[in-house]
């Protein structure tokens, strides 16, 4: 690569990548680890977009109208790093930089979302940030069907790698995004040729351009370092009309020994390679410092967005009150005032009419109230919709002729809706939901951990949750997925066992503003036991005593979903033989275990024996039979321990020994 | 669609496939739930395929030879089912297809590995099937070049529909059989245009033909009703010298006044709707009943490949019989008798030189000696080889002019890489074993329950198992996942804590013949911490007493993996202060439940306070901690309860707290 040719062509231009390069050798530098090629290989294209086209003020971080950059490629964080400090986010000053990688920094290892303004997600695991921003793009189209185009216009930019386009979740986002021809996302691919084992061709010899053309997009293949080429396809893409990959390429770690080589992905500490380097780029100041009329014209290109914002600030103005408050709300992630007396004349005629259904049905109907009074709310589901009980009559379908539509039909694409979800609730002013089989949690996993991660309140709508999926078999019936995602830290896992717990359930998960929630549902039908009407919202404190014993209290059941039933009916039989019995419902422990220690203490006083009744693995229920330390009582579990089979739930049921009876013979021997 | 038309062009072929559709109708009908629509539509293509080119035989099925028949699109298992027992394997009984989906029967609503002969995998999550079925293929070449084409010469054949191909796993096995040329995999794909929701292009509108291209395989578009098209498709295929793709345009139910339709993909179980189809059909015969012509006529396919087999037996007792027995030992998942000794000899030479390693690196030193003597082993990395340290010296690459290459370099694909390697295990002759790092269990957990579900004994070399990580952050550190593998049923989770663990793991892990192993490993060095020799394997009692107590016993510390090291140094000082202390190192919880209760009571006692230290979440560990049903100790946990933060990782440790005076303090709070 002739370094000094590209320097000479386009010195304005060199010097700002050439910033970038800089602080990325030196950042890796001080932290002894990280990744440098990349940014080396992408400062070009990302100079000309931030010069050039991206929509943003860095002064106003939040403005809602910005365009979005996304860098899937998350290892190469250095590069978005020294954007962020180049053009003037206050959040990313020289100090972050230096403490790149370093406790309690705002430069992570990977980008962080929340860590620093401009850091629109957390990227790392690969192939995430491509299918977040079909999100953010779905988002753009749903809030400018809703507040017009003056109020919302804007791109959605994507750096993805080779490795996030290997990652079978890409496939997912480039056909959802092809699907609805989402013309305002852009993605460069960092066509560099080079990945941790070799070069691409040893795993891949994929021709991407023709891939993403099968979709429907927009593809262009342009010199990744030539400055003109770029800025004129980021104009074409903007165009096109549909979504539009731009191949770009690329050197990584460009102008150093390790260019074009394996090597050059990681961290480049040697410090003659650096010096070199630096050299090559003609760049003649020491670590971390910055030319001042460099840093002054990338501030320039920081504050380009002011004029367009301060306009956008009174195009605002002149939309209703109404809708600016709407707006507003929806962004901040506050529930509509209406919602909750909504929720609560739902519990009130519910608990009249005291309907037998599943819980994925009583989900419904909750939406069914919900969804019209938050308009911010978005569903969909995983090619189960049916099933999953997700659509309500006034959402519409998100399709090319119609935008306003708020129910997506993600396909057979439970990975890629997760990470859209995300990106949704990561744009702003959109709450999505979407629903798959619990089982198939699976799938979306590592996006649902993100969610948790990024601290988004992305809701997970899964039905199906136990062997009472009955004759789908094994492969469908989740035995271990409600410890998973207990496991997971910053997660709601709603199990409810009726219509009226299921109300609340959703309250709690569309009032969140930093907690993703599953909400675990069945497919059978269940009988509403929660007869008495509550203003109050039961499952926010996690459990509650049900039914409570008749005399002397010698067991107390604790049971979720489908197996409250299975816990009252077991009160039934002890009582009728003198042993005094409360049963606790338990639709989700971690906000049990947010409660303060006197009420839980109320709930499960020490002393009386305990059964948990749960069709699922014990793991995650020991804390409640037996508490943090032990000793609180003798215990035992009524559940599964082995994978499910292919039979009617209620033959499954007896099969695999959760009953009442069961329950009862469990009380009678740790008696 | 004009049956009618069908029916009399080719009566022969339309009646074979008509008891097909027939069998489908009835047994859905009596289990009064199911698949009906795919069975009936891919119905010609599976009878071609049976007739004229699939070889096997019913009587032997498993005759290591045989191609291999994939129901990726495992709903439609009526289809799979019909073929056995029309061509006559004796597995499936025309009683079993009788109680289809019912307790007990070995027609499971979706195909179950290991129910019955010809049954080749599990199927049901979509895209598995296909990503599997480049295992097999990959496992046919690598046995071809070990063997030679008279004894390994063989198709492996996939029917994937919408469902597998919008599923992103589905782009990880499109991309790994281009790029390696895997010509003896052909897949069908059903093009019925119909999902769950709706039409196909509600949610794609993906040109597959051209996506399938890309990749570089040879494609071509059918009809998937014409016989004679759908053979000539066949040879065409097996003659393309790369990875085939025939589209078939099928009608979902077809025949049925549900056909083209999401009603059809269903339960068809309407009496008037089956009456009617099979009256379309020419069908005559009442419910289960096969006229003996077309049952005849079907057992004379099922018996086509008798000769071939005979004659194959005799082409391998050419062999020589060295390689006969190895051929033999490597199908019946037997290790080779110098595996014992070889690890024993490891073992011992660890002992004495005492290295201070990662165990990732100890992985390594493992698999250089175990890799010479086990020649079916075949290990590979999701693009992080240097780091997994998953390559020895002597496996050469896999690659199309080196099929005899034992490691797999499989691009950025954790998923399609775990489903492939099952596919290997389940193609038989190859015990696969394949890295990435452990948080990204995440992106592999759908084949890995897999793994567990169909009882094979895949392996998961899963390092950068902790905060230990360091630098990359959050996004890279597990801190849920060795929970996740333990919720799993028949899983078995290593965590050693030194490079003699790490050998008796392996050991374990490759002498499994059921069980899946996950192997979690460190990027950090660690010391050797068992100094004593001891030719038992002491891994496979899950736990053991590693330092014992010196005076009276006050304390048990457990531990795993890195944490031992802080167990031992938490011994020395609570000893120093004259607290007995015991530290169990505890590498396997499954293996240690496994033990009898009398060897688990000496090596925890009840009395003594527990702690257990592990840099993970505590769920699972309460059992240990506790007892099963409480009361046996008092006791308390040090390791996390959030996720991780980008940083050194000594310094990761000491600011979560996960140190020996940490330990310390727990013991002593607790006294």
């Amino acid at each position: 690569m002739d370094i000094s040719a590209l320097r000479t062509a386009n010195p304005d231009h060199w010097s700002k990548a050439a910033a970038i390069r800089a602080l990325t050798l030196d950042a890796i530098h001080a932290a002894n680890s990280g990744h440098s090629g990349m940014p080396m290989g992408m400062a070009d294209v990302a100079t000309v977009l931030f010069e050039k086209h991206l929509k943003f003020d860095a002064a106003a971080p939040k403005w809602p109208d910005r365009d979005r950059f996304i860098l899937s490629a998350g290892h190469g964080s250095m590069l978005l790093y020294s954007l962020l400090y180049l053009t003037g986010y206050k959040d990313i000053t020289l100090e972050e930089i230096r403490n790149f990688r370093q406790w309690g920094a705002k430069t992570a290892g990977h980008p962080e979302y929340g860590h620093a303004d401009g850091i629109e997600t957390t990227t790392g695991p690969l192939g995430q940030g491509i299918a977040n921003a079909v999100g953010f793009a779905m988002a753009e189209e749903i809030q400018r069907a809703q507040y017009g185009k003056k109020i919302v216009d804007h791109y959605t930019y994507v750096i993805a790698g080779d490795g996030c386009l290997m990652e079978g979740i890409s496939q997912e986002a480039i056909g959802l995004a092809g699907r609805h021809q989402l013309s305002k996302l852009v993605v460069f691919w960092d066509n560099n040729n080079i990945t941790i084992d070799g070069t691409v061709d040893l795993a891949d010899r994929t021709d991407q351009v023709m891939r993403f053309k099968a979709s429907g997009w927009h593809v262009q293949e342009i010199d990744g370092h030539d400055a003109a080429a770029i800025d004129a396809a980021i104009t074409a893409a903007k165009k096109a009309g549909k979504p539009s990959m731009i191949a770009c390429k690329t050197h990584i770690a460009l102008g150093s020994s390790a260019q074009d080589t394996s090597k050059g992905h990681g961290a480049l500490t040697d410090e003659k390679l650096i010096a070199d380097a630096k050299a090559a780029y003609g760049w003649t100041t020491g670590p971390f410092e910055v030319p001042a009329e460099i840093k002054t014209a990338w501030e320039a290109i920081g504050s380009r967005g002011a004029t367009d914002r301060a306009a956008w600030d009174t195009r605002l103005a002149t939309i209703s009150e109404r809708k600016q408050a709407e707006f507003a709300r929806a962004y901040a992630l506050d529930a509509p005032k209406r919602l909750a007396p909504t929720i609560r004349a739902l519990k009130k005629q519910i608990t009249d009419e005291g309907p037998k259904v599943a819980t994925r049905k009583s989900s419904e109907m909750v939406l069914e109230v919900i969804n019209p009074v938050m308009t911010e709310t978005v569903g969909g589901s995983a090619d189960l919709t049916g099933s999953n009980n997700t659509k309500t009559g006034d959402l519409g379908v998100f399709d090319i002729d119609n935008r306003g539509g708020r129910y997506i039909h993600w396909g057979i694409r439970e990975h890629g809706m997760a990470a859209a979800m995300n990106g949704m609730v990561l744009h702003g002013g959109i709450r999505p939901y979407s629903g798959t089989f619990m089982c198939f949690t699976d799938y979306a996993r590592p996006a649902m951990r993100l969610s948790a991660l990024m601290r988004v309140p992305t809701v997970y709508v899964m039905t199906h949750d136990s062997i009472g999926l009955g004759e789908d078999g094994p492969t469908h019936q989740p035995v271990e997925h409600l410890a998973i995602s207990r496991a997971t830290p910053n997660t709601y896992v709603f199990r409810p066992c009726d219509t009226i717990e299921t109300a609340e359930a959703w309250e709690i998960a569309l009032t969140s503003k930093e907690t993703p929630s599953v909400l675990s549902l069945t497919r059978q039908n269940l009988p509403t036991v929660r007869t008495t009407h509550t203003a109050k919202n039961l499952v926010s404190q996690g459990a509650y005593v049900l039914a409570d014993s008749e005399g002397k209290r010698q067991a107390i059941l604790i049971a979720t979903g489908s197996e409250v039933e299975i816990a009252l009916a077991a009160r039934d039989l002890l009582q009728a033989d003198g042993i005094g019995t409360r049963v606790v419902s338990m639709p989700c422990m971690e906000l049990f275990e947010a409660q303060e220690e006197a009420y839980r203490k109320r709930v499960l006083p020490a002393g009386p024996v305990r059964v948990g009744i749960e069709a699922s693995v014990r793991q995650g229920w020991d804390k409640w039979l037996l508490g943090e330390r032990g000793r609180e009582a003798k215990a035992a579990f009524v559940g599964m321990n082995s994978f499910g089979a292919s039979a009617p739930a209620e033959v499954l049921y007896e099969k695999f020994g959760i009953t009442a009876e069961a329950v009862v013979a469990q009380v009678k021997a740790l008696l």
